[in-house]
C-alpha cells in the first residue's frame, strides 16, 4: 500500500488477541526486518502488544512506547498522538521502516488509526491484519458469531443505555466490546430484552488467564477492559 | 476446549483470508501434527482453504474434501453435512485428530459451523481463530472499520433490499459481505442513502488478484462471492 513519496514504510501490525501463537507469519517476518517498533502502552507499566510479540522482537531495535493516559470514558488528547506521530515520522524520513504493534486487528477499534491518520498521507504504509478479539472470543466460547444471512452488530459498551437497548433489540447477533465498567448496565439491558440467558461473558480471550462464563456468572462489579459479551437473538445455526 | 469424552480432537482451523502468510503460528503447528484434514470445496475443482494452507500441509495426510453445491441463494442441504460429519467422526472415534480448514475465521459465516454443530457435543474440539476477511478488507483498503464508540454492522448482501437500506441508514459503519450477484442491489441502496461516494469495493482481499476500488468503479454486473463493500456514515476518526 503506497502513499506518495519516499522514506520508510509505516506498518500497522496486528499481533492478535493475546496468545503469542496467534500472530501471523507475516507479522513475525516484518518484526524481524524493521529497525524501529512502536506500541501502545499505559502511562506506567508494560505494553500488551509488546508482550504478545515478545518472542519475535530481535534485540537492539529502537522501541517507542506510545504512552497514553487510560482514563475511562476519555479518549487521549490529540496532542499526545501528534507528538508520537512526529517521533515516528523522524524515523520514516530517515528511511527507517517503523512497525506499530496492534493488539488484535489494527483497524477494529485500534489506537493505531490515530497514528495512521497523521502519517498515511505522507508515507508509504502497509496494514497487516491480525486475529481480532471478535474471532478469539467466539473461538474460546465455542460459539459461532453469525451464519448464513444473519446480521452481526458490533457495539461498544460505553454507548448510552437506551441506544444499546435499541440496537440489541434489532439484530440477529451482537458482540459487545469494551465492557469494563459498563458490565452492570449491559446486564440490565440484556435482562430487560430477555437476552441475558443465552449471553456469554468472555474476559481476556486466548490469554493464559482467560475466563469464559455464562453472563449470569460474570462479576458483580466491573470487568476488565478486555472483556466482551456475545449475544444472540436467533438460533446460531439451523444444523 | 473440551466436550465430554475421549477420542480425537476436532479442530476448526482459521487459515486467514487468502494470503498464505496470514496464517497463524498456531494453525501452522496444528497442521503439522494432525493425521487428518478436511476442507470445504466446490462440487468440482480446488478448495481455497486447502490452497491457502498448502505450504504447511505435510505429505501423506488423510484428506477429506467437503464438497457442497455452490448454488447461489441456497445453503447446502443438511444431508450433505450429515454425511461429512459422519466421515470425520469415524476418525475421531479412532483417536485421530481432524483439522477442518476454514477460510478467514471459522466462526464468522464459516461453513465449519455445520460440522461443529454436529460433532462438538460428542468430541473434544478447539477452534483456532484466524484473520477474517473483515480485517483483511479494511487493511488493503487502508480504511479503519470503526473507532472509539462507533457501531459496526456486518451485513450479508443477500438480505432483502428494504432491510439492507433500513440497517445501512442506522449504523456508523458497515461491512457488506458476500456481495456476489447482489452488487447492483447494494449500489442502488447506497446511492439512495447518499452513502455511495465514500464506499469502497474490495474483491479477494489479500490474494494475489485482489482489487480495491471506489464503489463507483466496481463491476457493472455481478461480483465474485469473495467481495465486500465498506461503508461509513460518520468520520472514521477525529484525528
Amino acid at each position: 500500500m503506497n502513499a506518495s513519496n519516499n522514506g520508510g514504510t509505516l506498518y500497522g501490525l496486528g499481533v492478535g488477541p493475546g496468545d503469542p501463537e496467534l500472530i501471523t507469519l507475516k507479522a513475525r517476518r516484518i518484526l524481524g526486518s524493521v529497525p524501529v517498533i512502536a506500541y501502545p502502552a499505559p502511562e506506567q507499566g508494560d505494553s500488551l502488544s509488546r508482550a504478545i510479540a515478545a518472542a519475535h522482537v530481535p534485540d537492539g531495535l529502537i522501541e517507542i512506547a506510545i504512552r497514553t493516559p487510560m482514563t475511562p470514558g476519555n479518549f487521549p488528547a490529540d496532542d499526545v498522538y501528534d507528538r508520537y506521530a512526529s517521533e515516528i515520522a523522524l524515523h520514516l524520513k530517515e528511511n527507517r521502516d517503523v512497525a506499530v504493534l496492534c493488539e488484535g486487528d489494527p483497524f477494529l477499534y485500534g489506537s493505531f488509526m490515530y497514528i495512521f491518520a497523521r502519517l498515511a498521507g505522507e508515507y508509504s504504509f502497509e496494514v497487516v491484519p491480525g486475529v481480532s478479539s471478535l474471532g478469539a472470543v467466539a473461538a474460546v466460547a465455542g460459539r459461532p458469531l453469525v451464519s448464513r444471512n444473519q446480521v452481526l452488530t458490533v457495539l461498544p459498551a460505553p454507548l448510552d443505555e437506551k441506544e444499546l437497548e435499541r440496537r440489541l433489540a434489532d439484530t440477529d447477533a451482537a458482540a459487545i466490546m469494551k465492557v469494563g465498567r459498563h458490565l452492570q448496565k449491559v446486564k440490565r439491558v440484556l435482562s430487560r430484552l430477555g437476552l441475558d440467558e443465552g449471553a456469554e461473558y468472555v474476559e481476556r480471550a486466548s490469554m493464559t488467564d482467560e475466563k469464559v462464563l455464562p453472563l449470569a456468572e460474570a462479576p458483580d462489579g466491573g470487568a476488565p477492559y478486555f472483556s466482551m459479551i456475545l449475544v444472540r437473538r436467533v438460533e446460531e445455526i439451523e444444523a
